[in-house]
Order: C-alpha cells, then structure tokens, then sequence
C-alpha cells in the first residue's frame, strides 16, 4: 500500500476541535487506500508556554531538563489525536520520537538526526494502524530526550517519509502553498503549483516562511516529494520535488526577510588570516551569519560588513567587544533598519541579466542597494527596511510573477 | 551514603512557586547527607484537565493513548523540578517511569508494578545526582507507557524505595501527618507519632485519606519506613513502620468514610453458590465491595446488604439488573445516606471489649447501628450519615484519643 506522510502544525492541532477536524482529514486519507503516518507538533503555544514557566524557575534552564519539558506538549496533541482516530472506528497508534526510533546526537534543544530505525512504526503500519507520531523529538545515542530545534516537527515528518519510503510527505500549514511573494504585501502574488528542491531552499534561506531549509534539504538528501498544502481546504497546494522546474520560467518567487540586522566592523586590519578568525569567533558561538561584503582595503585597513538575524545580535555584541580588541579593528556598529529583497528562480542559470534587470527597478524606483549577493539561482539586495514593501511589489511586477 | 525517597504531591508542586519551595528542601536533604530520589505528580489539576480534554474528544477514551496523554503531567513537574535543582547548583536529573525501570503490567489506566529495575537511577545517584522520577506512571512488559492509577505516585515512591533500599520514604502532602480522627470534624484529635503498618492499612481502608491501602501493603511487604509529614513544614509528621505499636495504647484513631453506599437485594433465594455468583459478577466489573451482611433466611429467602464506593453505583446499577433476573431476586435498593465509622488499634487485639464500647456510646447517642464489621483490630458500624460526625467526636472522645 503507498504510504502517506502527514504533517499537521502548532495552529492545526490548537485546539480540541482542531483535533477532531484533523482526524477527520486522517480518516479520509486512510479510506483512500494509503497507509499513513500522521506527524504532530504541540498545541498552539503551548511549547513557548511550558518555556515560559522554566524561565520563571531558572534564567537559563538545564538543557537536557528542558528537553525533556518541552517534550510533553508533542506527547498531548498526538494523544488526543489517537483518542479523536479511535473514537472514528480507526486503529492507530501514537508514539513518541523516542519510540519511533529518532535517534540524535546529544545536543540538547537542537540535535540532530543521526538514524531513523522505524521498525516499531513499520510494524504498527503493517498490523493495520494509522501511526501518529511526536514531531520535534528524538532519542540521543545517550538514551537522552532530545529536542530537533524551533519548528523541527517538518523534518521529523520528512526524515520517517524517507526512512519508510514514503510516496509524499504532505505538510499542512495555515496557509494553502507557496507563493511569488508575500500576499500580505504583493496583493497578485500567485500560488506556485511546483518548485524543485534547490529554489524552494533558496526562498527558504530569504524569508519564505512556509518550510524550513533544514527540512527541504533533508527532502533533497531522500527524495522525498513535498506537498505545502492547507490544513483547512482540500485544494492541492505547491509540489517540492526535483522535476518540478518547468522550461520558460525564470523566476519562480520573490522574498523579503527583515529579520537581519548589517553589521560593520570598521578599520579592520587588511592582513591574511583576520576575517578567517573573525568568523570563526562567531560560528563557535553558533551566531548565523548570511551576506558578507569587504570593501576595498585604503591604507592597510579595510571595513567589512555582514547580515546577522536580529535574534542572534545580543551573543553577537559580545564576541566582537572581546574580537575587536584582539584585532586591533576600531569598533563596530549595528544597523537593524535593514531589509533582504531576493529573487529566487532556476531559469537564472542561462538568462543572463536578470540581475540588471532587477537593479534597474531599484533604481526606478529611487531605492539604494547596500548589499548585493549572488547564487547561481537567486540574487539579493539589501536595501532600507522602509523602502523593502514597495520594492518587492515593484520587483514582483517587473518580472511577472503576479495572477493578471 | 544513606538514600532518602521524597515523594511530593500535586498540591505540593501546584506552582512554580511550590516548585520552587520543594527545591529548597530537597537541596537541604542533600546537604544534611542523603542520596536523594524525589517523586513527584502532576502538577495542581493537571491530570484533571487532560483527563477533560480527552473526554471533550471521546466518552470512552482509547485506554492506551489516555495513559500516553496523562503521563505528560509528570513530565512537566519532573523537568520543572530538575530545571529548579540545577539552578541552585545541585546536580539533578529527570527520569520518566519508563526510564526508571518502573515494569508494570499491560492493564492500561490501573496497571500494577511487576518489577523494577533501576540500574538507571542507581547510577544517577552514584554519579552524585539528585534523581527526580515520575510518579504514577511505568513501562508495560510489551513496551507500552502505562498508569498506575490515581493516587498512585506513593505507590512510585514506596517501590523505588524498596528496590534501592532506601532507609525512609518520605510523603509529603497538605496535612502534617496522621491524625486520631480528621481534625476538621474533632477539634482535638492528635497527630499520632507512631504507627504500625496493620493500624495505618486499617485506617487507610475505613476513609483516613492521607496514605493509600496500596501504598501502605506495600511498604509492609517490602519493610520500608514511611514518614508522612508537611510539605510547608519542616516538623515530624507520622512514622509508618513494623515496630510502631506502642504497648499500652488501645487505640490508635478514628475514621469516617462517607463516600460509600448500601446495597440491599431483596428476596434472595437461600441456597449454595447464590452468593458466589453475585459476588463473582461484581468482581468481573472491578466494583469493590467492602462489608457484607447476610440476614437469617424467612421462607427460603434472604436479604443481603454490602457496601460499596460512591463511584462504583453507575457500573454496578447495571450488573445487578441483569443479575437479579438470573438468580430469581426480587431487586434492589441502594440507600447513599450511610456512613461508616470505624476504630483501629493494635491493642485490641489483646483487650476485649473495645467493640461493647463503642456500642455504648452510639446507644448513649441514640445512633442507630445498621450493620457492624470486625477485624483482629478494627470496628466498623454502618450508621446514618446525618449522625456520623456526631458518633465520631463522641467515640474519639470516650477512648480518650484527644490531645487534652
């Protein structure tokens, strides 16, 4: 029998009728004639809940404490979710990440996959049960409760549809796919019926919020065709997978993150070896650092800047106070009045010009480029935060990305 | 190193502030010395509130996934707890039933602890940990998480203290320890200091709610010493043990169940196996049935009475239906106006006419005493409800239990 993956979100699972819709959508896909895997994230907000009350107790709670809290709120939605399937007549089955054979490494609050051994959910498929299963969770090679990170639950769904040789892993999210652009700001944006696998990571990687690129990598490794769909409608939503770029289409979206704050660092010594531990202070910190220009060196020094997403800016301040002094650079300064415009699109790779053409409406429109950063597939600007919105309208309408 | 169990109830873990609080003891235990293991339920009404939303989903909620459902209460108190231990600098770690080696068998929602194993948690304490365990909650022999039923995170405590030999399992809950008789019917009833096991299992079992029968048999049978006590104070309470039966005390206390009701059937024909056959069929259903009284036969019948918990009358309702058609019965009547008042006290075993007195007394109160059951060491009278607490301070008062 095919096997079908289904992932339902925070929001999807939020509440007792949330639930029974849910397994109501469950049922009809068993009817179908598919096997099915169900993957669950907590209700609502009750994982920023269960955080909130051990940040009442500790202003840094124990990790491996922390995971194992955390874990209690995947443990409720796919409970109450057993108990809604049961109650339709529908064997299942709910297990933990731990049961269902996801194993970590031991990095608590962000560890990752190192081994799927799904027996315990093959068998329970094979003995006729729908398997609901804990997102976000795992079991370490220390037999230690391990938590995958904010959001993880999409990659615990892909990671089983790989290890189980699923035919789709569908994620059911608020909204019905992927679009062109935010339809919160670019009214014509138009759903994308499908995308492959490199330019779904690149919009990801820009802002696109709707999967993750942890996920979509993992999706790539295993082949493991995507379907973003609504958790509310039961129209088809966007297709990830590899054959999915069609001929003629240059640019399959546009994105805007206005999450990341440019860092300058001024008057840094122009000498071999200085950014290299530059960026390796920040990475042994796990600061995430994206765009990177250095401009030319004018007497012996040179300034160089980067984006850094805002969340990470306070560890950030700290390691280059104690940087700038052992590299005899002057200072550095923060600016979080910025914005990331991407474009996003396969067809890039043989239509040349596509980056002139994206600077001319810039330039149009009267907006100053800060950062520029290429990918065979994507280009992004960065530009003020005040002018990000009316810019990626403009862009979206130049290259056509709109429904008229 | 001495190996103290401090069990911590629901109340007692209400908060993060309680939470908090119990933290502060437990790090007390630790420096005055002791190995400590702590157990803990769910917080406040979590377990209510869980119980209500898989009700809100199914009447009859899949047994399995219920227990899946509840045991997240645990894990929250435990984690929180650890979280708490770990901010003070005491090395700390949380284990669930199952990761404590806690092997129950497969009765979902009631299972009963088969073995424990804790080689996990003995080489947390040799590794200088405080071990915080889930209460209430196990591994099934088929690899199944399982409930021990309500109440029944004593049970957790008492068995892990026998399985690692603690020197003293200490309960903690919203009272400071066992009384003569329950203080807010007898102003002057007394906290008892010492206590046998028999007496304490007695008084479980004639309503002092304190310590469950379960709990209590079990410490018996493994010979652990239970200290019950305050959770908001740091005085003595009530010590359960072997050797507590003081020479010379009559008495021990006085309890009042009023949560049980008397059954009557009417007309029951008066011959071999009829009684077996009605008892059978109340086993089968799980009703607990606690004092049976046959009256003398008239005609080749009989009545028969017994009492039976509150919470049982729905399921039993339908048993007797169905039975009084089979064994020719004319019906039944249930009368919930009862209470039961009982005494315990090791020392009637050697001293006669304990039970001649209490009789006396209900007489001088011109109580009427409906059905009358003995043990080595108790007495218990069925009486009127409206009665029971006036008999209580009246025979509290005659065998000399107060504190003046």
């Amino acid at each position: 029998m095919p096997v079908v993956v289904m992932k339902f979100g925070g929001t999807s699972v939020g509440s007792v009728e949330r639930i029974q819709a849910v397994a109501d959508r469950v049922v009809r896909a068993r009817e179908a004639g598919s096997d099915v895997i169900v993957v669950v994230s907590a209700m609502g907000d009750t994982t920023d809940e269960l955080s909130a009350m051990a940040l009442g107790i500790a202003e840094v709670p124990d990790p491996r404490e922390l995971d194992m809290l955390l874990t209690a709120g995947e443990r409720i939605a796919m409970s109450l979710l057993g108990i809604a399937l049961i109650a339709r007549g529908c064997r299942a089955a709910s297990y933990t990440g731990s049961q269902a054979g996801i194993i970590t490494d031991t990095q608590h609050g962000k560890a990752k996959i190192v081994e799927i051994r799904p027996k315990r959910v093959v068998e329970a498929l094979e003995a006729g049960n729908v398997v609901v299963l804990a997102g976000f969770q795992g079991l370490s090679t220390q037999y230690e409760i391990t938590t995958l990170g904010r959001g993880a639950s999409d990659l615990t769904a892909v990671a089983m549809a790989g290890a189980v040789g699923a035919d789709v892993c569908e994620i059911y999210t608020d909204v019905d796919g992927v679009y062109t652009a935010d339809p919160r700001i670019v009214p014509d944006a138009r759903k994308i019926a499908a995308i492959s696998y490199d330019e779904m990571l690149e919009l990801a990687a820009t802002g696109a919020k709707v999967l993750q690129s942890r996920s979509v990598e993992m999706a790539r490794r295993h082949g493991v065709a995507l379907h973003v769909r609504s958790a509310f409608e039961d129209r088809d939503g966007t297709w990830v997978r590899d054959d999915a770029t069609m001929e003629g289409v240059l640019i399959s979206g546009a994105a805007l993150d206005a999450d990341e704050a440019k860092v300058t660092i001024d008057d840094v010594p122009d000498r071999p070896g200085v950014a290299a531990s530059i960026f390796k202070a920040l990475a042994a910190e796990a600061i995430n650092v994206d765009m990177i220009v250095q401009n030319v060196s004018h007497e012996g020094t040179t300034d160089m800047s980067f984006t850094t997403p805002l969340e990470d800016l306070p560890r950030l301040e700290a390691v280059l106070d104690a940087l700038a002094r052992d590299i005899d650079a002057v200072g550095f300064s923060v600016d979080d009045g910025i914005a990331k415009l991407s474009l996003v699109g396969a067809g890039m790779k043989t239509h040349p010009g596509v980056a002139a053409d994206m600077f001319d409406v810039l330039a149009g429109e009267g907006i100053n480029i800060e950062m520029i950063s290429t990918s065979p597939i994507r280009i992004s600007c960065v530009i003020r935060k005040a002018d990000a919105e009316r810019a990626l309208r403009a862009v979206h309408d130049r290259f056509g990305l709109g429904s008229s």
